[in-house]
């Protein structure tokens, strides 16, 4: 019998573009705007300023463009250092019961369009297929590979990249069996990462690595065949669990990316419902802040346990503060990075609201839902009941909030025009004559 | 209390060269010059031909050399293709009770010796450094880490490549705890790679890996700062096993090089002491081939197992064959790569004496036990009891013998003179001024 790693390979590479449904193309172009902006917003951010500064005398050419610089670095190193920024601030994708699926395949595929000549459907195809790859590969293990300690976006990154950079290459199935085994053995990334620089280091990681296993296996490198689902292979050396049938059941005919979400607000997911409610109130009856009594939330009990600090100091903290953020969203009717700044946590406005604003846990609530009531000084009351936050699978962001998303994002870092061509480019993506356009068009610098 | 990631670095950044004792130094040359004659004598193997194809045009300026070639890549670069050039023929060192010490610490060292201007006594001490590091990390986690499937050369490696590099790039306390846990959080390579060309790519990533990992944290790139020992670090995800005292016991006074073991032979250890029994009693009775009636071998039964090739047909197939091994042992006195190739296997000499050698199990005997006795046509019978092969703890190789090994690996490749100054660098690998000429020295071709 044919293994699992097998099967997966010779699907990548024989599926054809035309077999992608139109909706799931335009996922990967939703993706692309979103995890672009990701990367262009976080592109001054100290870990990425320090990685780049740590590698780039090891760089090799100038191959691919650092999204949101001017430097230009070669193929791989650029994979590394755009993976890193996508994720860094954990405002990109998260596939519905696992990975961030673009931060370690986009910034792969993105910097091969760039060295070789690449059509924006190849581009679109190849990034269909590995978030196929990492998601299917990553489910099969989930959730005792990801209980352990393993950051499966890292883990199963990995795959992801190899899987559509090597359709990028044009493997062969025996090549493509062989990239995902030089994938499975540098499967890595530990939990224990989570709050340092190395967080966001794993998704760069998988992406650099993933694009070597795809590079080295185009020259014939061999690894197993079998490394997925061998005794000593991917699944059982890192997991306790393993489903093969997850991998192969549906290829083809169900599309992981379908069940791809975006962030609206850069914060956890727990806040969102809360953030939700209060924008929407906000803007149906226009509350002058001044006015406002009191804001009473009633949130899933998770909600407190991560986020109840009450007095953030700083920018970060204020992501962990439901407080802090139901008062920007009434106040400024967003919870960008900028309603998460120091600055901000620290504005007397701000204190002054985040001060009125109660929670109270309610176990009967999901983790994305929640009540709000804005309690006016004049006595009357404003009410929502948010079931799903904006963002989730049932209330997907617009086109229109991605690029609002994608704006908010850019600003101050782009022109104008630049970002107006960038979301051009996004959303024509599958007719470019040459996806490289995209990563030069998300340069900045030396470039203009 | 501190926990075993911070004890490792803080000892790490303490130790001093005068700390070293003059036979760990020695050592440490000894394993240099080991290390650096595997690298050149399989400077053309084809895994390393794949490697350097697939990843040259994507690598940063020439600061370092690939040893026994003419390329020079970045120091990243350079220490991954050298980490499998290092370990490709297993013909590297050993360290009694797990890893290959070598592979993934010498590449990443002489990288930086390079491109940095440092001392040979600055190389010796950050080498032991590093072989303590990973030695001692990988029998904390061994052996269950090693059962379940992981390839601890690589796993464990990438924690002495970044504490050597550490070390020679200067870090504190601080960024030496960062550096284990980006090492940490690199760590990978599944024993079912065994018998692809991903074997040897697991040192040579560990050594780049945990080079990069030096380098980030030289930078403050941040990371865990328990990441050994933490509940979702490394030893608890990666094993069943953690005994963390073995990682801080003696640490300054027992050194793990002490234990290092170097073969003699091209081949598994399990054949080494029958080879061992065939060269001596060669040795010391003059034999002619054609005199031979027969060679009779009694063996652990293991031997048996794992080489009972009668009829080999290829190089690699004669490593698998006791009755190969003793054959070439009897007639060339040596059994080198030149005793394992493929030409060797089916020269008609060899194939005739092969077919009269037998070897039989007896399970009193250890595997590095043997019995060999050559009976001669006239009659006279001599024999052999081996109780420990060369190369073992109880038998190591002279320091002659590992430069015959040296001269064995290296002839053809560079010139004699080549040979004789790089012997005299690395006996003499601690007074130099510059560490880098070592890596020079061992270029050929356009630097000559």
């Amino acid at each position: 019998m044919t293994g699992v790693t097998r099967t997966l390979a010779r699907y990548l590479v024989a599926s054809r573009y035309a077999d992608i449904p139109a909706p799931v193309r335009h996922e990967a172009a939703r993706a692309l705007l979103n995890g672009v902006g990701c990367a262009i917003g976080s592109s001054r951010h100290e870990t990425v300023e320090i990685a780049l500064a740590a590698l780039r005398e090891f760089s090799g050419p100038p191959q691919a463009g650092i999204l949101g610089r001017c430097e230009r670095l070669d193929i791989l190193n650029a994979a590394l250092i755009n993976g890193i920024s996508m994720h860094v601030l954990d405002f990109d994708d998260t596939h519905a019961r696992a990975v961030h699926p673009s931060a370690p395949v986009l910034p792969a595929i993105l910097a091969l369009a760039e060295w070789r000549h690449i059509s924006g459907a190849e581009l679109v195809h190849a990034f269909v297929l590995g978030v196929e790859a990492e998601c299917r590969i990553g489910l099969s293990v989930f959730p005792e590979h990801y209980n352990v300690g393993w950051h499966i976006t890292g883990t199963a990154g990995v795959f992801g990249a190899a899987a559509a950079a090597g359709k990028l290459l044009g493997l062969n199935e025996q090549q493509m069996t062989w990239a995902l085994g030089i994938a499975a053995t540098q499967s890595a990334g530990l939990r224990e990462m989570f709050g340092s620089m190395c967080k966001s280091f794993h998704p760069g990681r998988a992406a650099q690595n993933g694009l070597t296993a795809a590079l080295l296996a185009a020259r014939n490198f061999t690894s197993s065949e079998r490394a997925i689902e061998a005794p000593r292979g991917f699944a059982h050396v890192l997991s306790t669990k393993f489903d093969p049938a997850v991998i192969t059941e549906g290829l083809g005919a169900r599309f992981e990316l379908s069940s791809n979400m975006y962030k609206p607000y850069a914060c956890g997911l727990v806040v969102h419902a809360a953030i939700d409610g209060c924008i929407q109130l906000r803007k149906e009856h226009d509350i002058d802040p001044a006015t406002i009594e009191r804001i009473e939330l009633r949130v899933c009990p998770v909600v407190l346990e991560l986020t109840a600090k009450t007095t953030p100091q700083t920018g970060l903290e204020g992501k962990f503060s439901v407080y802090h953020a139901a008062a920007v969203a009434v106040i400024f009717g967003a919870a960008g990075e900028a309603q998460f700044s120091d600055a901000c946590v620290l504005d007397p406005q701000v204190i002054a609201l985040r001060d009125r604003v109660t929670a109270v846990p309610d176990d009967k609530l999901r983790k994305l839902e929640a009540h709000v009531s804005i309690r006016l000084k004049d006595g009357r009351t404003h009410f929502r009941h948010v079931e799903h936050a904006l963002g989730s699978l049932q209330r997907p962001m617009s086109d229109a909030d991605l690029e609002a998303k994608f704006r908010g994002l850019t600003d101050g870092i782009l022109g104008s025009k630049q970002i107006d061509e960038l979301i051009r480019l996004s959303w024509s993506v599958a007719e470019l004559p040459d996806a490289g356009a995209i990563a030069r068009a998300a340069q900045v610098g030396k470039r203009d």
